[in-house]
This record gives structure tokens, C-alpha cells and sequence, in this order.
């Protein structure tokens, strides 16, 4: 595949104009001005790169994605009451089959929001992963573990349900579905399971995916039980002893952010749903000082409601400078690194997040000729506060295009909106049958 | 025209499903279940409303539209440095033909996000105006009055441009074009002449559009200065005394909020702008509870950068849950209201505003059927939290369908790209000579 004179993010993030990228077979073949003699016969497909700009595509660090069954489902409602009067019921009767559904619906979206891997937490973990390997996204999935009794992790149902997810489909379908292991949170488990998890993380080699000081409740009330902070129980259970992701981290405190700078722990930045849920704002710029690699997460649709990277993106620098009263904080490739780069590595993906030859072609194709992209002082600052998700006019995966013109190569979306409506209305109906 | 068994957004804000709406000149004619009679040998325009929404459109209540042409100019600066590095050279060149090509480019993106009508404060006013003529949107228009002298309003060059502005285009278009008078803020500006342009809008009937306490420096300052807030200084000075859009209000304090409301002071909310240029929070849910007419802005888009009205539907009311953690604050019906019938409320016209048999049809046109807005559990919510821009399918401003599907019917769009790109070219070129 041959992009010709085309713009492009360069490794160093900066916007190089008239380029001419070859993709063969998952790999970033060649990038440069001229080119090379070996595509004299080249007679596949040439995308005319005019008023294109050719880019690393996205990470979604932190996602539910079976959740998008539940988009906008119990709208203005206290936490508590969304959680026990329409969450909970909903996951009650969720199957297999429901979550395949909704996985697939919630891919379709961010392959259309230009996301090309994300980071998934959840059950049916399965299904997540089988309708990422229908549809071609990379993904890191987990099967979070919850638990409130005194059991060790081994008697738990749910942790053998990861360890059969991470056997089946650990680094299948050539590296493209990674699994991670998962402790749903602090407040959700015990001293005893967060380390044995940890010890099998270790063990296996596999990574970790959790849940951080959340919220102010969560944060304090761990203090109270365990005379440390989330991050400091997380620590001592012997968590960031595998490489982590750390959800969310609204009320880790000076300490916390310098223990997961120094344990090389990925936080995973969700502006839009730590709003949405009146939790607060992560302080994102003094993490990016301390050296912390923080990416970016949508968290599940139900608390979002949207994939929209382009709202992530644009939420994550702005509402630094202004909750902290600073417009100087987190500048414009500051943000383009959290989105890409920093989530290729926080998903152990080291030869993707970066248009560089060869790396994986994990990449987007952004439509430049439009009047809200007009004019065109500075690319990289268009793309990151001016862009809509309709400017993305190509996703590719592993070299392979999933997304083109508004049309899914590899999924069809017309049957997936049909079995997510009979899901969703199969699942209302119980519910409705059982008040 | 006819739309068919389309979803409707009704005056009390409620989703109404498979009605038939009749546009008749500029009003909406009939809103209801059957076709009636007269229509039955109408051969006009019949638009399908299978899975569609038709809705009022927005109201964008803060907008400096020639400001476009500075879209990304100066990313990653001070307040201070951007303002006196970038724009101020930037505006030393600007001519009215750069004016007018700025705002067609605004307009169109304006258009495109489903803005049916905007408040603009600037200069070159008149062109600002014949770029609204020409394009077909509405707009209330002012030329932002400055001063630091001891001047009288009537000595300024600027209060002759916007008494001719108002002569000449106030009311024109039946209607569609409105005319206000502008003190740029407190800050700009001295007692006398916010007195005089008070004394000469309320002869002439005309509406107000101020900045007000945009910025603590600008709020505390203003306190030294005259022992009054911005808003206690504004109203003795009897701006109150004619109907005004403050624009961003972000550090009102209680006893202003309760001025506000009590002077019919309609607000306009701009979070983006708040968030992007270090200024903060504006207290939105305190002032919707005093009954304070709050309608939602874009601001210009030098400090956006676009005027993707989506995202400030979703950010008004996420922003407002998020920093003062309660995730009941302002509901989805709230939000559309802010950017629908407050808008059209605070720009003074009644007639607009809300989907109603009598009123003009300022309508926006949703395509439901995509991924990101299944399922449809609520549709409010997915229009406020989850809906693209690329969702607007259609733009109607008085019955007159200026936008539809990507298409727009009174723009030359790729004149406008060219012709902006032009004059950019040509400024920057001048800034350039000079340094």
C-alpha cells in the first residue's frame, strides 16, 4: 500500500509534508521523499496523499467496551442509584452472546473514532476478545477479579476464567490480542487477592490492568482501612511489581505519583468520565513532570457516552489549564503523545504508538480540507482542538484498513445494530418481567 | 416541505416519535401524527424521517466570527504573549475583505455543527454582517466599543461604526440580521463612555453584549479599582437597563448571580474558552438554580479552536458534575435548552428557538442511525453526550435549508478555503515584512 504525497507525524511528533509511505504486510515499510526503485511495478493500491495526513492511530487505555449496551442507560442519577437501580439489573442478565454483541458495536465505534488498540475490563472477557479478533482492532484485554470474602485468588471462579482467557488468547492472532490480568479495585478485593494475583502476574509474565483513586470515598476510605493510599496498598500487595495500568488517578497525592514514576506504573487518563461522574480532575501535568507515562482512556460508554478520542484529547490538556489556572500546562504533542505513543507503551506495544519504519502500521488518515481545520497555522494544534471524528477517513490495523470513507471492511455494521437493539431489548424485557 | 414520520424534540423538550412537520415559508406550519388535507396534492420537497431527528438548532451566544482566520494561531503561549506576539500584529493587518472571508469560513463551519444563529462581537462589523447576509445564517452583531481616555462615546470612532452598523442592518433580512451595542468589558473601558453607549442603547431599543469577569485579574482588579465587581459596576453604569449577554461570567460571585437574575441578564457560557485560556469553572448550575437565563458560546475560535457545538453541550454540563463533585448537576434537558431556547431567548427572539406550530423554522436535522448512538435507551442523553458533529445532516434557518448532508447551498465552500488561505497568506506576509 503506497500513500503518496502525503503529510505525516514523524517519530519525533513533528508534521512533515510531502512524504511517500509504503505499508507491507503489518509493517511501516519505507517513509521519505523519494520513492524506492522496488515499486517500479508496484500495481497495488496508491492513496492520493493530498490535503491527507497520515498519523499514529489511537490507544484507548481504559475501556469496558460490552458496557456500550448501556449508553446513556439511567442518565441523571446519583452514582448509587445508577449503579443498584440500572447497571447492576443490566449486568445481571447479560450472556455471552449480549457481550460479543456490544463489543462488537463499541469496536465499530472507535475504529470510526480512529482507535486502534484499547485496553479492556470486564467478564465474558471471551466474547471481548473474540469480536477483537473478528474485527481486527488490537486489543489488551482482562477479566477483572472482585472479591469480598476470604477466599485465596485460586478459589475464585473469576480467576480462572482469566487464566483460560490469558491461555487461549494471550498473543494470538500474531501479538494483536494480548490479555492482562485484573484486580477490579481496592475497594472490591482483599489484601489476599490483590497478591496473589500479583504473584501469578508475575509468574505468567502478564500485565495488570486496575482501577486507582478513582474517586475521593475510594481514595480515603482506603487510607482508613489499610493506613495507605490506593497506590501505596497497591504497591505493597506487590501489583506494580508487573507492569500496570492504573485507571483514572484523581486523588493520588505527591507520594502516590512519585511511587508510580519510580515502578514505572501507566496511568490511564479518562477526563471525560472522571467529570461525568463528579469524581474531579486528575492532576494530569504534574504526572507528565514526574516522568509518569500517562495515556489516555474513554472509560466504559455508560459513563462517557462515547468513544470520541477527539473529546479526549481535547478535554485532557484544557482542563489542566483550567482547573489549575494555567494555560501553559500540557501542550498540543504533549496530548498527541498521551494518545499514541504513551499507550502503545502502557499496552507493551513498543513497535507501535509511532509512524516510524518498522513499526506495526497501527495508523489513521486524517481528511485535512475542512473549513474547521482552515486555516492551517499549526497542524498538530488543528488536530488536537479544531479535528472531528468524520476528518478520519482511515483506520488501518496491523497494516490491514478496518475502516474507510465512513464504510467497516470487517465488520457489518447494519447486522451488529440489529443484535445490539435484540440484546439490549432481550436483556430490558427481563428486567421488565422481573419488577 | 414535508419531513415524515420523523422524531421530533417538542416544545417541552420531550422526544415525540413518527410525527409529520410542515415548513411553510419561514415558520413551521404543523407539527403532528396525520398529513392534514391540504397537503394532498403537495409536490414539493418530502424528506423521510426514518431514523431521523429534527430539532431546534443552536444558538452559539459568544463568538468573535473573523477570528476564525486565527484558528491554532499561537498555540502553547501566555495569555499575554499570545495576545501581544500573535493576535494584536495579526488584527493590525486585517481589512474588511479579510473580515468578510473569515467569517464566511466561520459561518460555514458554524453551519456545519448546526449553529442556526450567533451572537458576534468584533470590528469590521459590516462585513461580519453582509458575510450573515449572504450565507443565510442569523446572527445578532455588535461592534465592540474600547476606550481608555477621557473620552465621551460620542467623541469614538467606534460608536460611530456601530451607530451606522445598527442603521444599516439592524432588523434586516426580516429579521434575521440584529444589531447590539458592545462594551468590550470593564477592563477596556471607562465609566463615562459605558454610561453613554448604556444611554444610547436604551433610546435606541438596542441589546447589549459585554464580556463580564472573564478572568480573576479582571474581576479582582475591577473590585480596586471602583469598589464594585464587574457586574455592580455594569449595571450602575445602566447596561443592566437593556437586555445583555454577559458573556463567560466565570467568577460572579453570589450577590452578582442574584443581579443577574434579577435584571434579566442572559448569560453566555463559554467552557471551552474558559477552560483553554487558564480562566476556570463559571458557577453554570448555581446561576440556572437563581433562574439566571444562561445560553451556551464557542467564543472566538483563537481560543477554541472550532465551533463544534457538541462539545460544548457535552462539557457544560459534565464540567459543572466534575468540579463541584455532584453528578446531578444540570441535567441533559437543561443542556439542550441552554444551547436551544435560552439562546434564541437571549438574542430576543421569542419566535425561535423551540420545535412549535407558528414558530420559525431554526432546525437542525439528526441522523440516529449510527453506531455511536445505539442503543437508544435515551435519546436526549445520546444527543447531549454521545452525537457528532457529522450527525447534522441537515441546516435550516427560516425555512431555508442552508446545510445538507455535507453540502452547503449558499457558501462556495472551496472559494471560501481559497479565498481565507489568501488572505492569511497575505497578513502573515505583512507581519512577516515588518519583523
Amino acid at each position: 500500500m503506497l500513500f503518496k504525497n502525503i503529510s505525516v507525524i514523524d517519530e519525533n511528533f513533528n508534521v512533515l509534508q510531502n512524504k511517500n509511505v509504503i505499508i507491507k504486510d503489518q509493517i511501516i515499510h519505507f517513509v521519505g521523499d523519494e520513492i524506492p526503485q522496488e515499486m517500479d511495478n508496484y500495481s497495488g493500491e496508491i492513496i492520493n496523499g493530498k490535503n491527507k495526513l497520515l498519523m499514529p492511530g489511537f490507544f484507548n487505555l481504559h475501556c469496558h467496551v460490552p458496557m456500550t449496551l448501556m449508553r446513556g442507560y439511567g442518565e441523571n442519577l446519583s452514582l448509587n442509584r445508577w449503579l443498584h437501580e440500572k447497571i447492576f439489573p443490566f449486568e445481571e442478565y447479560l450472556n455471552a452472546q449480549h457481550t460479543y454483541n456490544g463489543s462488537m458495536l463499541g469496536i465499530a465505534e472507535m475504529l470510526s473514532f480512529g482507535i486502534v488498540s484499547f485496553s479492556d475490563m470486564y467478564f465474558f472477557s471471551d466474547a471481548v476478545a473474540k469480536a477483537c479478533i473478528d474485527s481486527g482492532i488490537k486489543a489488551n484485554i482482562s477479566r477483572s477479579i472482585v472479591c469480598f470474602d476470604d477466599s485465596d485468588v485460586t478459589d475464585l471462579q473469576s480467576f480462572w476464567e482469566a487464566k483460560i482467557l490469558y491461555d487461549e488468547f494471550n498473543g494470538c492472532e500474531d501479538g494483536r490480542i494480548k490479555v492482562e490480568m485484573s484486580i477490579h479495585a481496592e475497594y472490591t478485593s482483599t489484601p489476599k487477592v490483590v497478591s496473589g494475583l500479583a504473584d501469578y502476574a508475575k509468574k505468567i509474565g502478564a500485565g495488570m490492568h486496575i482501577h486507582l483513586s478513582e474517586t475521593e470515598s475510594e481514595h480515603q476510605d482506603c487510607i482508613a482501612r489499610h493506613s495507605l493510599t490506593p497506590a501505596g496498598y497497591m504497591n505493597q500487595c506487590g501489583i506494580f511489581d508487573v507492569p500496570t495500568i492504573a485507571a483514572h488517578c484523581v486523588f493520588v497525592d505527591e507520594h502516590d505519583m512519585d511511587l508510580l514514576a519510580e515502578k514505572n506504573v501507566s496511568v490511564s487518563h479518562c477526563p471525560v468520565s472522571n467529570l461525568k461522574l463528579g469524581s474531579g480532575v486528575a492532576p494530569v501535568s504534574k504526572m507528565l513532570e514526574k516522568g509518569i507515562n500517562v495515556a489516555i482512556g474513554t472509560d466504559g460508554v455508560a459513563s462517557n457516552n462515547n468513544t470520541n478520542f477527539f473529546e479526549e484529547l481535547k478535554l485532557a490538556p484544557i482542563l489542566q489549564k483550567g482547573y489549575f489556572h494555567d494555560p501553559l500546562l500540557v501542550s498540543t504533542t504533549q496530548t498527541l503523545q498521551m494518545a499514541t505513543r504513551n499507550g502503545a507503551k502502557a499496552q507493551g506495544r513498543q513497535e507501535s504508538g509511532v509512524l516510524k519504519v518498522g513499526n506495526r502500521a497501527d495508523l489513521i488518515m486524517i481528511d485535512l480540507d475542512k473549513p474547521h481545520l482552515t486555516p492551517a497555522h499549526d497542524i498538530i494544534s488543528n488536530l488536537i482542538y479544531s479535528a472531528v471524528p468524520s476528518d478520519i477517513v482511515m483506520t488501518i490495523v496491523d497494516g490491514k484498513v478496518l475502516y474507510k470513507n465512513n464504510e467497516y471492511l470487517t465488520i457489518d455494521i447494519e447486522k451488529v445494530k440489529y443484535e445490539t437493539k435484540k440484546s439490549t431489548d432481550e436483556i430490558l424485557s427481563r428486567i421488565n418481567s422481573k419488577i
